[in-house]
């Protein structure tokens, strides 16, 4: 593995050379509750991809920290990036890497809000530019949730400033973490809620959705390896497929 | 409820100066294996739509008959727009509706390749131009099917030309099903299929995902009237609080 | 001829197998006074599309049923999409089928407005993507009106819910007609009408351009075989030189 | 009238104090036979917006002398730009001249496939800019034409290097013209022309469509004088309506 | 050399035969004080372009006469064009100019505003379309307006309406300047000023940038012939390279 | 100073009620030679931005780690994101900062391939968001290096792997520099350098700019110290004028 931040060009030819994937950590600059900080999404997703990275001997990129924060958008110091940048962003550095002749590139990403538009520019990279580009986005997560956690999440699938990311900050970064600033909010939906564009902080008061008070750096561990076997499966089948192009992609 | 499709527009200000919302379906034209026609979502959108708008006594708009099909791309017949232009398309018809004084857009959409852009643009709408907007998506699908149907689903949350969508257009548009050349097929996903873009065709030879054969028209109407009482719930919920913007988007 | 709306894959297969174009009729949502409806101009595209399609035994498309209807916008019920949303349409409608192996593309224009973006569209889809594109809109319109209708157009070359279409709905689609409601107006043009935005309702109430009354069934039937007659001869002679190339395009 | 391309600002700022109007010539650099000089369509609409510049004592802004060309492409010379820079001009000269306080903005297109991105950025000018914008295009150049040249035209309304274009040069920079190579051509237009793009050297030799040999500098002044005093008539309306604003786009 | 405005296309097509390049003046339409043109930078550039096309035997294009002069907004007069619009005005005419089998295109800038995009530009057409494009922006300037000028530059390599730029009008269009109204500010420059955008009316009466009032044509003339040297050497530099494609971007 | 990746909402909440200004570092990911790590930009950008925010008590933002670096594309490791990319970012930020109510931007670049987008970013912001936004990019950076460094640059204002980066970096992130890699180069530069686009890879070998081996972490400190000092006069001078919007942009 060679995290490319600190590294310098000759070292990372070499890994070019024996055909390694680069592996991209997107996340997110945005309020998480009185007592995470604001990269949480950024830190789960560093700390994932660098995981990654290891077992994949693969090139590490430097994470991006902002991500689309638009529904935390009303809650002070969120900074959102919007759809069509993050968009612009994976494919700018997946046409860069062909041009540098990387094989692929895997996108760990650490934010919800970002999910479409790395899955857009994915299939863009993909089928239009013939540069094979993946994205993991928790894999397992509901189920790992389910295993390691004391706390029910606040919706389904729903996991913001709860039990899971506050024991996934203990496990990666614990000085940016107040536990005893820690409060559970369990905030009542409105009933339209995945259809219509709302703010969080319309609804929500604290930033916290669920009960962040039995997070351990243990749970968080645990789950950090749970989370990198799902995902070394799914990357695993990905690198597999490169050179194949059994996507029916083929160019 | 007004169709605006055979409608005049003196009978259509009538339905503006009451402060009606309008309700536009957005389809698809895409491969339902050889025994649905090519729009069966853009039917069974349509279908939903015009429930709703009876129900809400709206104006009903000409439905969008393509979507993003990328993925069934692969197989004949199957006429796939772009993420960009399903935005532009919501974006447009939102500004022209608001620019005749209608109150506000519900966007029923059939296809799952549509979800992000409507999402995105009802988001926009809402937020820049001031036009509330939502998104129906089948809500309670997954609950609903599991009580009405008898064969499982290709892959969970995954139903596409199998006994749902079958007994839909059996219910909505019956000449159009070929309920003779209707076949199961239970394909194996690719591990990194949700991860990676990746052709349907490259592992599903049909088009089918399950078992159509089970299918009935009856069954198609029970579901039509479930999820029609879903939608009816949040739609009255977006509604109600169009005026008073409690989304914290208020101008 | 094959309708794409209603037919399965397999089907199509075949048209496209055996080389056939597809044909896609383009149509508006305005107001066409108090006694036609909104979609005019699509059932009237529609119509000829689909004579189109049957004598050259071609793929049918679902017609789209929204254009450029800037200028009518002032009338309620009117909705209106951009430049750039028509133009996008029809080229990822283009791109899409040339992904299918399909031969080529007519479009059929049933509004003034969208004739630019269309055109544009059909140049770049021709010259940089290399799928043969064209587009008919009413060739011959002014001399075949001359022929059959007894009234007077509101301006030359300016048919809107006149004699015109007024007989053309009529043949095609004569429950959404409301003769009785039909009444005449021949607004005064602004004298700078052609050449700066100006919005129709501002010197037209009704909406109707020309006299309605005298249209029949018989005289929309008359015309569209002879729009059909002028649309075919251009038609072939695009068919024929798709394989030559002869527009100087050869890729 | 005060041409801004030799004026100064102060000279500027008397006229837009007293609220004159801007007008702006939009050319081509396309071929014109063996005859005429590439600048043609830009030499036309110059000499054209300098006349209407004095008759309202308006603001000459410099010609712009690139259009639209695709069409004639294939001949050695020709310069194109594209739909959306040609409408991009517009719109920034014209949201420039408004953040200067001029009170509206006439464009003299010269060239036939300039019509399409002018129309439609005087429309977004007008519409969504507050900035009253017009476009001038040959306004009565078919009776005009009728009644001065002694030649036909290749095709109806089709004037291009012809007994017209040439007479218009020759009156306004005759250095430039070369009666001794001017040559006759009537090139067999293909049936489907207007329908699909197609080059024009595919199927004309020359460059020329019609006759320029009996073009005089007489036949061009007296048409200058005809198509100005057409002009004038529409321009004179267009200002009349500016701070009324009644093409119905009150802001 | 051809002055591509007033020739016909079978004299361009020698030119294009013998590989020649063709070179495009970039100018702008803004205020330069009360004694010179708005044209100034347009003059300019046109009157350099043109010593180069001589030199090199190339093909001269019309020059463009507005850029982007936002900074000087705030003076009456002044027409500015985007970014976006320079951008794509010469990425059009090198595709055309490519289209066209022309081997190259130097881009001669005059206003210092347009840098950024005809950079971007050049780049862009170079590398991803293979149409090998420079700019030259007055290389040498400041050691050339050290040699010749009496009068200092209101700041470091800020020559506007001044001594340089006096001359060169003088000898390039002497009509156009009003050595009368000539007169001299050195204002001063806010600290911020190369970091924040600001208006230059703010800090500037007359538009004037130091002290036109020693120019002579005679300066003019020597300036025009130093700077053709130095355009000279690194076009023909550039020419060398364009079949070697020795700038690492070989398609 | 608030550092907001590591800080909480109700922290961040205070800045913004007391109204403090917004501090983003832009970086890139390019090859720095054999001894420099590929993030010395960003390393660079990061450590002057926090030395601002310490000064001026400011919120101090994540930094952006990719930068335009098109001409060291040819290094193995480069990394580039493209103009648009880096303008939308910086309008995303400036805007999702305005919508938070944040009163300023101040923009640290550390990338000389970024200033162009970050500069037109910033006018946008400011005069069409009416959000103030600056660029600092090493001001006063020739005069600083000329008096600390030992060695020459490689070419005037041109830094690259050099004494000056590495004397940065040895004072900012020691353990990332490997001194005994080492070595200096001076290329050629191409005549055309500054006039066509030419990757560096092409004259260069190693990356290296100039002589790194006389950089000391003192060196790096001192100028530091004094890149501060610059940066410090400037920003006040900004943030002194946001309320009265003397750069002639008043909303």
């Amino acid at each position: 593995m060679i995290d490319t931040r600190v590294a310098t060009w000759p070292e990372i030819k070499e890994y070019i050379d024996r055909r390694a994937v680069a592996i991209l950590a997107f996340g997110a600059q945005e309020e998480h509750g009185p007592h995470l900080p604001l990269s949480t999404d950024t830190v789960e997703a560093g700390g994932l991809a660098r995981r990654l990275a290891e077992e994949l001997d693969a090139m590490l990129l430097p994470p991006i920290p902002y991500g689309d924060s638009w529904g935390a958008g009303g809650f002070p110091g969120t900074v959102s990036i919007t759809f069509s940048t993050i968009y612009s962003l994976i494919i700018d550095i997946g046409k860069s890497l062909k041009f540098n002749h990387v094989r692929g590139l895997i996108v760990v990403n650490g934010h919800f809000g970002n999910h479409n538009p790395i899955e857009l520019a994915a299939r863009e990279l993909t089928a239009q530019s013939d540069f094979p580009t993946m994205m993991l986005d928790f894999p397992g997560l509901v189920e790992i949730a389910g295993q390691v956690l004391e706390s029910k999440p606040a919706a389904p699938t729903f996991y913001h400033a709860d039990e899971f990311e506050t024991s996934m900050v203990l496990a990666l970064e614990p000085t940016t973490v107040h536990m005893d600033r820690a409060q559970a909010e369990y905030p009542e939906f409105p009933v339209s809620y995945y259809s219509e564009p709302i703010l969080l902080n319309t609804f929500c008061k604290s930033g916290v959705f669920g009960d962040p008070r039995p997070a351990t750096a243990e749970k968080g561990k645990r789950m950090l390896e749970m989370l990198t076997r799902e995902n070394l499966k799914i990357a695993r089948a990905f690198i597999d497929r490169i050179d194949t192009r059994e996507n029916g992609l083929k160019p």
